[in-house]
């Protein structure tokens, strides 16, 4: 695997672009990707019950298993709460971009990110579209400009592309991602957009990307809140022109594997970056009973507010981490976990089989003053490992999300 | 139902009382409370697969079924997390107690809490128990000192008393709490114990507390943590001399009735009382599928993060209102749920039917400028009605958890 330069264009086949419509006051706010080839689709979409009208529209062509040639995504307006107009709106955008691109709009996949309850201008955005759609490129700058106009509260654009050998041709996959909660969570949905010239069957494509999630996007946490609006979609195209993968073998894994650095990355960057982060903290458990258990445990100990403001404190109070463990609903026996401290300072060891250890508070406060730290469980249940990704909670988290909208 | 002073010696036959042992470096950390008649006794604990070492010596009383003559706490130390010594030193307290008050050792509950994985100062707390098993009465006072020995953070004592007519006899119930979460969670779990002299079968006292513990303390969030060492304690001695309750009848719903006004009216003290709260926030469902879906919805509101700083912000910013309801897994059709804001300053209406109201920013900030908040779901579901009570989320925690333990 080769990391390249590049985004949502790095792969053959696909052209982007970002311009500013006017849904925000400044910057970029409206991107289309497109690939004339058209893609198999893969997808995973909010669980919230309170759908945006685009997730809507989304997991019909979805459901339906249409191939696709487009995405069109505006940020400053989430197009969420908005009704019978809301659905009309997310309707009106695919079309747009459909006439202006010459395909149909059910070909047309959309996304909106930003407050909640407003209607879209969708005057602007129409308008937007017709403009973007005469500019959109196959150049690395053009993925940059898609990849600015997803921001909303991202204090930086987020790409990665990689590129593979899959059967004899070179298999590029890029990708751009925007930042959810933890600053103005309602202006700051998940959105997660992935192409590849890969060929592979369509069930193939689906497989990889809800096996990739699991172990990426899903094992995020910043607040424990789940927007009206998350979605990730990957697109394949099959210009790379490798025989169609339509099974589970070892070019599968090649990809899989190259899919999995990208989701990783985009999902790492996203709890990275933000005002209010001044700590990112991997939680990584191994021994656990199942996969399943290293997930949930892990991610029990990232979400928790109290682990969260200790590590904001710098206090390694490790009981609290013991204690998120315990109501994770993982089964374990608390007298056989190991917990570690890891940064740069270096490592140290604050439980040994469920006993404190009498640690020098001097070195272990010195480990987690770094920015970076990682929190190692050792349990002996069995050989599941995860990882999980998060951040630490700040006064700025309370000062930004208790004055965003006033 | 008639509210009378006192606590958990205002029912007949109940004696307690409360000391400083130095298990905390001052004010009271010990409590005793005692009842000569046998009681049959309901409880519930801790759902942390991490569970201190008082709650596996009180489960095993429990699910044995004995009667119970004793409740023997101490705060300062959780005795959670302390391996094989904590189980040792649980069984000690009450070993010593039964010896002090010359009853059985598996007559004796045991209860801790404060700091997580530290050994028990267990001389002290010997000493201690000698001390105040020759001081416990059956007064008012006595009820307070064991109120305010089992405080850790807490800012006042937390207790309450009711009396109600059955079968022609007066009945009394009593209770004490103590808080959780919020300013030191690890020194903070939540404690509960009540005392009556109603004669009623185990099964009966049992399906009481477990029925009156969905709608009061587990309608309750802070922090969204479960501590260690959580548990609710009911006691019946039967001392009123009613005839005994053994089936659901109009006596047991009286009874019902008064035990879920005191664990309400506790449950609420706790989330009220505490140095980072500034808002005391009511989620009341109605028209939810069922009772369940009421509970989950109410709950998830209360719990997330995104409302609770919006509240400490004063931020009518009811999309994340909705954003909560929508992943708390209860099914509803986002276009029937009507939301609206009350406070003693007023009404207001946000959302009706699922739309956006443009509602008067001034007034709605006036509303939520008070401490005493309500939100008013409703919805087109069913009859399910619940209630969950919670606090907002202020600079005040961040600082108060993340500088904690230093």
């Amino acid at each position: 695997m080769e990391i390249i330069k590049g985004g949502v264009t790095a792969a053959k086949g696909y052209l982007a672009g970002g311009i500013h419509c006017g849904a925000k006051r400044k910057n970029k706010d409206l991107a289309i990707v497109h690939t004339e080839t058209p893609a198999n689709m893969a997808a995973t979409f909010t669980t919230n019950v309170v759908k945006a009208a685009p997730v809507l529209w989304n997991k019909k062509i979805y459901e339906d298993g249409n191939k696709v040639k487009a995405i069109v995504v505006n940020s400053g307006n989430a197009n969420a709460c908005t009704g019978k107009i809301g659905m009309i709106h997310a309707n009106t955008m695919a079309t747009k971009t459909g006439q202006a691109l010459g395909i149909n709009e059910d070909e047309v996949l959309v996304a909106s990110t930003g407050v909640i309850g407003v209607k879209l201008p969708i005057d602007k955005i129409c308008n937007g579209i017709s403009d973007l759609s005469d500019k959109i490129k196959h150049t690395e700058e053009s993925a940059d400009d898609a990849a600015n106009a997803i921001r909303t509260t991202d204090t930086y654009s987020k790409q990665i592309a990689v590129t593979v050998m899959i059967d004899g041709k070179k298999v590029t996959i890029g990708g751009m991602a925007k930042g959810s909660g933890m600053i103005h969570p309602n202006m700051a949905t998940m959105l997660s957009f992935i192409t590849t010239d890969i060929k592979i069957s369509k069930t193939l494509l689906r497989k990889a990307l809800s096996d990739s999630i699991k172990d990426s996007y899903n094992m995020i946490s910043v607040d424990g809140d789940t927007s009206t609006n998350d979605m990730v979609i990957l697109l394949a195209n099959g210009e790379a022109g490798n025989e169609e993968i339509n099974e589970v073998n070892d070019n599968y894994k090649i990809f899989k594997e190259a899919l999995d650095h990208i989701n990783v990355y985009l999902a790492k960057l996203i709890v990275s970056d933000g005002e209010g982060v001044t700590k990112f903290i991997e939680v990584s458990v191994k021994g656990a009973r199942n996969k399943e258990d290293a997930r949930l445990l892990s991610k029990s100990v990232i979400t928790s507010n109290l682990v969260k403001t200790a590590f904001f404190g710098e206090d390694a109070n490790w009981g609290r981490i013991l204690c998120a463990m315990g109501y994770s609903s993982a089964e374990f026996d608390p007298n056989q976990v190991s917990l570690h401290y890891v940064s740069d300072k270096g490592k140290i060891t604050l439980v040994e089989n469920g006993l404190p250890i009498d640690f020098d508070e001097d070195y272990a406060a010195s480990i987690i003053s770094e920015r970076d730290i990682i929190v190692e469980i050792e349990m002996e249940e069995g050989n599941g490992e995860a990882k999980a990704w998060g951040c630490d909670l700040s006064y700025e988290y309370v000062k930004i999300n208790g004055e965003y909208r006033t």
